[in-house]
C-alpha cells in the first residue's frame, strides 16, 4: 500500500532514523523523501512516501510507536485517496473551470463533494459538470459562515478553495481552519492589497503583474504564501488587459497550490510555508 | 545620417503625417517608427528614426518647421552619438560592473565621464579600466550635492545612474533633474520599499523576488517605473541567497533600464513610463 | 468608424507618409502605428489602427488611391468584426476549452462557426456550448479534405485553428491556405518535431519544455513562428507530468497566438513573421 | 564538523536507514537531506549534509561500514572546502568574468587555480584579477590535451568548466574526465547544435533563445543537460541582439551549474541528471 506521512515537529537528532525503523517495520521501501528544517523556529518538517506491506492502521501504530517520543504532529494516508476540496466562487469562473476540469483530467487527485457561491450565475456551469452547488447568500455573514461550517462537516471537507470568492471570512472562522483555507489574490503580494488590484497596478505603471497563492489567516492578504507568479505587461496594457492576462496567471497559481496541497507538499512553518516542489 | 527624433505633445490629428512630410524633406527614409497615445492623458509620444540627406541642425529646422504647430516636447539626435552617463555607487558593484562591461561590448552606447561613490572602496575597480572616479563623501548632503552637480555640468551628462547607490537625493536635487536619474530598487515594486527589502522579502516568505528600474522623484521609491524582472526562490533560500540572486536581476534589470534611455526609448507620462521596446 | 489597416510591400521611401495622407483624407486620426522593416528581404510592413469618417468601402477607395503606387499588399476591415475560425481537435480538449471560454469572456473577438474532429468524443463538450461539431473521419484523407475545404466555403471561415489536430494535413491544402491555418507544437520547436516530443524531452533530460505556435506549411512542423512559451521541470518530472504541465503552456501559446491573428497583428516575411504585441 | 556525504546506488530497502545510523554513529544531526530514485534504471541517489563529531576519515569509515553492503558510489567531504576548477576560455570573456567575480563574492565556493586559453586575449583580464592563465595553442591537439592533462594533475583539478571554449575535445580525454567537464552551449539544447547557434534561431524565427550548461560526453551537444534558461525576443531581434542577450543567459546558466557542482548538487543517472535544487 501506498502511504504518505507527514511530520512537523522540533529538530533534534534521531529524527530520520526513527522514520526508516518505522518504514522498515512496515516492510516498507521509501519513494520519495523530503525533509527541511527552518533555522529561526528551528522546525522540522518532513514528508515521506513509502510502499507498506501494513494497512494504514497498522502502519500509523507503527509510526507512532517509533515517533511519538519526538512529539511530532505527524500524520498517515494513502496515496491515492483523495482530499475533498470545498470551493468557494462568486461571479467569476476561471480558477473553478481549471479546478474542475484538472480533476477530471486526473492532474488534481482531489474529490469536489460542492461548490459554494455567494451569487447563483455559476449554478449552471457547476451542475453541467456534476457537482453539487449550493448558494450561500451573505447579507447575513454569521449565518452564512453557520450554513459553511454545516457544510464542511456534512461533506467531510479537508480543505476550502477561495477560487475568486470576493467575500472575506471572518477572524472567527479563519482561525478555526487555520491552514485549511486557500485564497488566490489577484495580485503579486505584499504588491497590491485589498480590492482592485490590477485597477492599482495599471495606475502605479508596473511592468509586471502577479498572482498569489496563499493561506488565509483573519489578516486580510496577509496569510503565509504558498505559490505565486507572474507576467510582463507593456504601457499599452488597459486595466482590462491585465484582468485578463491575470486570469491566466491567477488559474495557474491556485491550481498549482491546490495540487500542492492535496499531495501533502506544503507545511506551515510559523507565517511561512515549507513547499516540497 | 542616422538620426532619431523624439517626440511628445497633447494627441492630436496630423502628427504623423507632419512627421513623415519631415522626413521627406529632408530626403530621409524611416528605419523605426514607434509611437503612443495615452488615453488618460491625451499625451502622444513618437519615436521615429531615419536616414536623412541634411545633417542635423538643418534636419532639426526642417522638423520645427513640420511640426511646431502641434506645440511639441521635440528633440533630434544622431542616432551613433552614445549620452554621457554619470554612475553612482556606493560599496556594492555588480551593477557597475555590468554597466562597463556592456559598454566596453558596445551593447551600451553611453560614455561614462565619471563615476561617483559616498566609498573609496570601489575606486581601483573603476580606475583599473580607465574611467575617472570621484570621491564625494555624504556627511555634509547639500555640499555633496553641489559637487555632484558640478561634476554634472563639467562632464556635459545627459544623465546619471544609481548603481545601487544607498543614499537618498534631496527634493530640490530629484526635481531639478527630473527624468534623467535612474535608480535600482532592490526589491519588486511596490513591494518592499525602503531598506532591506530582501529581508522584508524573506520575513513575508514571498516565492519570487525581483528588482525595479525607476525615475528617481521626490518621493522615494514611487518614481516612474521603467523596468522589472524577478526570480523564483523557494522555503529553503535564505536572506542572503536572496541578495545573490538579486544581484544578478538587479544588474540585468538596470542595464536594460540604461540601454532603453541610451536608445531614446523611455517617455514619461503623467506618472508612468512608455518604453518602446 | 474604427478600422485596422494591415500593409506589405517592399520597402521603400513614402510609405507612411502616404498611410497619413489616407488617413486624413478619411477624416480618420491614427489609434495604433507599427511598422516594420526587414533588412534581409527589404520588406516593410505596417499595421494601422485609425478612427475614420468614411465607412469601409469608402476607406478603402481612399488608401487604394494613395498607396496603390507602392503595390502593396493591402486590407482594411472594421476592427470590431469578429475574424471567423474553424477549430480541428482530435481527442484532447485543453486548447479548445481554452479558446471557447476566452471567446465567451471577450478576450478573443472571433466567431467559431464550426468545430471539426476526426474523433466523436469531444462533441458534447462543443455542443453543449452551442458551437457547431462536424465529425470528418480521416480514413479517406483526400475525402476528409475537401469536406473541410467545403465547411470552410460554406461558413466564410478567416483562418484554421489546429487546437492539437493530431493528423497531418496535404501539402496541397497546406499551401492552398497559406498563411491561414494555425497549429500549435507541443514542443519547444525546433527542439523535438514529429510525434511524442513530451516522452523525447523526458528521454533527453531537458530541464525545460515548450509549446510552438506556428503556420502550418507543407514542410512538418517548419513553418513560420508565431509564439512560444516554456516551462522548467526537474529531473522527478515524468513524461505524464511533461505532459500535464504542457497542456498549460500549449493552451497558452495557441490562445495568445490566436489573438495575435484575429487582431491581425501577424506579418509572414519569408519563413518568419512579425508580430506586433 | 559539517560533511557532505553523497551517495549512489541500485535502489533498495534500508539505504536511508543505514544513513542515519551512520550520521547517528558520527554524532551527528542531518542538515539537509535530498534522495531520489530512478524509476527507469532502478538508481537510487542521495545527498546527505549534516554536522560530524567525528573528522573526515573517521566519518568516511563509520558510514563506509554501514553503507557497504549497498555497493555504493559514495564519497564525503568536508562542505567548507571549495572544489578546484580549472576553467577553459577562447576569446569571449562574459562566462570567465562571472565564475571569477561571484567566486570573489563568495556566492561560488571554488578555487580557480588556473585559466587556460587557446588565445592569449584574456591573459590580461584573468591576470589583473590574480589568477594563473596558461596558453595552449591547438595546433596539435594531442599536445595541447597532453598539457591539460598534466595542469590538471599539477593543479589537482576537481572538474572542467568550458566558459566558452570553442574547440571540441577528443572522445578520448571526454571519457577520461566524464561527469567532470561542464560546458556552455549558447543554445536551448536539443534546439541549435553546432556552431552559430543564434544565427540558425535567428534564420528559423524562433521567438525564445535559450542556453544549456551539459556535461560534456564524446558525442558533440548530447550530453546530460544540467541547467538551461532562455530569454524572450521578438522579430525585430538581429543575430546580434540574440547574442548579446545570449550572453547574459549562457553566464547566468553556466554560473548556475558550476554552483551546483561546487555544492555537490548534481548526480548523473544514465544520460540525464538529478539536480538538488
Amino acid at each position: 500500500m501506498d502511504l504518505i506521512a507527514t511530520l512537523k515537529c522540533a529538530d533534534q537528532p534521531g529524527i530520520v532514523h526513527a522514520m526508516t525503523k518505522a518504514v522498515l517495520a512496515c516492510g516498507g521501501n521509501i519513494i520519495e523523501n523530503q525533509q527541511f528544517t527552518d533555522l529561526e523556529t528551528n522546525i522540522f518538517v518532513m514528508r515521506t512516501r513509502f510502499e507498506s506491506d501494513l494497512d494504514l492502521a497498522a502502519a500509523t501504530t507503527t509510526w507512532n510507536a517509533e515517533l511519538d517520543k519526538f512529539n511530532p504532529d505527524l500524520k498517515l494516508r494513502p496515496t491515492a485517496q483523495p482530499l475533498r476540496a470545498l470551493i468557494m466562487v462568486s461571479k467569476e469562473s476561471h480558477c473553478l473551470r481549471d479546478l474542475m476540469y484538472l480533476r477530471e483530467l486526473e492532474e488534481l487527485n482531489i474529490e469536489i463533494p460542492v461548490v459554494v457561491s455567494n451569487h447563483e450565475s455559476l449554478r449552471d456551469l457547476v451542475e453541467a459538470q456534476n457537482f453539487k452547488f449550493e448558494y450561500i447568500p451573505t447579507l447575513d455573514k454569521v449565518q452564512a459562515e453557520k450554513q459553511l461550517s454545516q457544510l464542511m462537516g456534512q461533506h467531510a471537507i479537508d480543505f476550502v478553495v477561495l477560487a475568486r470568492y470576493m467575500q472575506v471570512l471572518s477572524a472567527e472562522f479563519c482561525r478555526e481552519n487555520a491552514g485549511k483555507i486557500i485564497n488566490i489574490h489577484h495580485s503579486f503580494l505584499p504588491g497590491f492589497k485589498g480590492a482592485k488590484p490590477y485597477h492599482q497596478a495599471h495606475q502605479r505603471g508596473v511592468k509586471i503583474i502577479g498572482a498569489t497563492a496563499h493561506f488565509v489567516t483573519a489578516d486580510l492578504d496577509e496569510g503565509p504564501i504558498i505559490e505565486q507568479d507572474i507576467g510582463h505587461i507593456t504601457h499599452s496594457a488597459t486595466a482590462e488587459d491585465m484582468i485578463a492576462l491575470g486570469r491566466d496567471i491567477e488559474r495557474r497559481v491556485l491550481s498549482r497550490a491546490v495540487k500542492l496541497y492535496a499531495e501533502d507538499k506544503i507545511f506551515l512553518v510559523g507565517n511561512r510555508t515549507v513547499v516540497f516542489n
